[in-house]
């Protein structure tokens, strides 16, 4: 998690762009632009982005197709908003205001840029049912989740990693 | 939102069909019906309907194909259900059940008539997180969701335009 | 519900082997193991499993594509967890443990012996929007739900059939 599910027409973006495009979804919430913006860096490979394609006439919008039209479905983590607000010291209309920053401008060339329309959804499932290859995923900025993110993988862990 | 996936057969419905299935959904939300059964009316285009249609070996039902199955999922902006029955002076359960008969009626000709069972669920996603075109949409029955409902799309709006 | 939709790649599996896949799972919820284990089973019917099949350029994680991955998304009724937690005499973190052990089992000879990796989690619906063939889905252990089990199907049934 984040969990991106993106339900566009078919054929609207080639491979390259679909690879570009979900490179710049992982960067919303990985790396030093993240860690500016909304205080964190997830491990890269947390961030899965899925395409669906659809003919016109199996994705309606208002109950008519409309092929200029994006439909977004994420999933995150319950509760991470509030936790990240708190420890940056922010609310969570500020923390979300700074997070919208960065999906705008992830989604800009592919979706502003080409006159589609766009609507957006954050879904949230709770932390204790999360697992990443049978394992808990560790705590956040604990030295576990550390190597994960180095390794880009998962691996099993200590309880004594378990700790920033 | 509302964001309906149905899970159908692959070749359940024509194309034909398909439009006049997501037609009846999105009349679920807008329009003098939903106005008084439900008590509001959404602009047509914030209902999106999306068929996901699968080969019998890729859809199980008790771990057997069940060609004779529809799945539906629906997302809902959260509290809003909760929300409109206090303004319609109702409870959960009433607004609730008033829905539903919506929703059987707009199913039928598609779902019941044609011999399909059905497992139906709603889950739920927080207003904050919602945005479409890149805006917040505007509060319920504001001018500027009027205006929205009117042109049937969404434009930049100002904060007087955010009140009844 | 329970509903689990798994994002493969392509012809990961066969026919014969998703099917298997899908009664594994179904398993996790009904017969004598779920039971002993966890302390309820199910209607074999109430668990839906769906394989969705991308290419690899339509999806990616940590921006990339990557093949041997596999994406869960399961969706259970909510409070169902903490109530059966409760009937079961046992803490929510109790019941999760066991369950995993029952997922990790499900999922080993499709997942971990063929060197996928995976992310699974799981989102709740509220119980008062779920339906099945129109009908609200009768209490747990009640007679018009052993009827249902029995014929692996929905039926009418009238009050006095929702006790246990």
């Amino acid at each position: 998690m984040p969990l991106w599910q993106l339900f566009t027409p078919k054929d609207a973006f080639t491979s390259e762009e679909k690879h570009d495009f979900a490179t710049r979804i992982t960067n919303i919430y990985t790396g030093p632009k993240a860690i500016e913006s909304i205080g964190f860096s997830l491990p890269r490979f947390y961030t899965s982005v899925v395409f669906h394609e659809f003919d016109p006439h199996s994705f309606f919008v208002g109950g008519e197709p409309r092929d200029k039209f994006i439909q977004i479905e994420v999933v995150h983590i319950a509760r991470v908003t509030e936790t990240v607000a708190e420890l940056n010291g922010e609310t969570v209309e500020q923390l979300l205001a700074k997070y919208f920053v960065l999906v705008d401008e992830a989604l800009k060339p592919y979706i502003a840029d080409r006159g589609y329309e766009c609507e957006f959804h954050v879904e949230t499932a709770p932390f204790e049912t999360w697992r990443i290859d049978g394992l808990t995923p560790p705590p956040p900025d604990s030295e576990a989740e550390k190597r994960w993110a180095k390794d880009n993988k998962s691996s099993p862990y200590t309880a004594t990693l378990q700790t920033a």
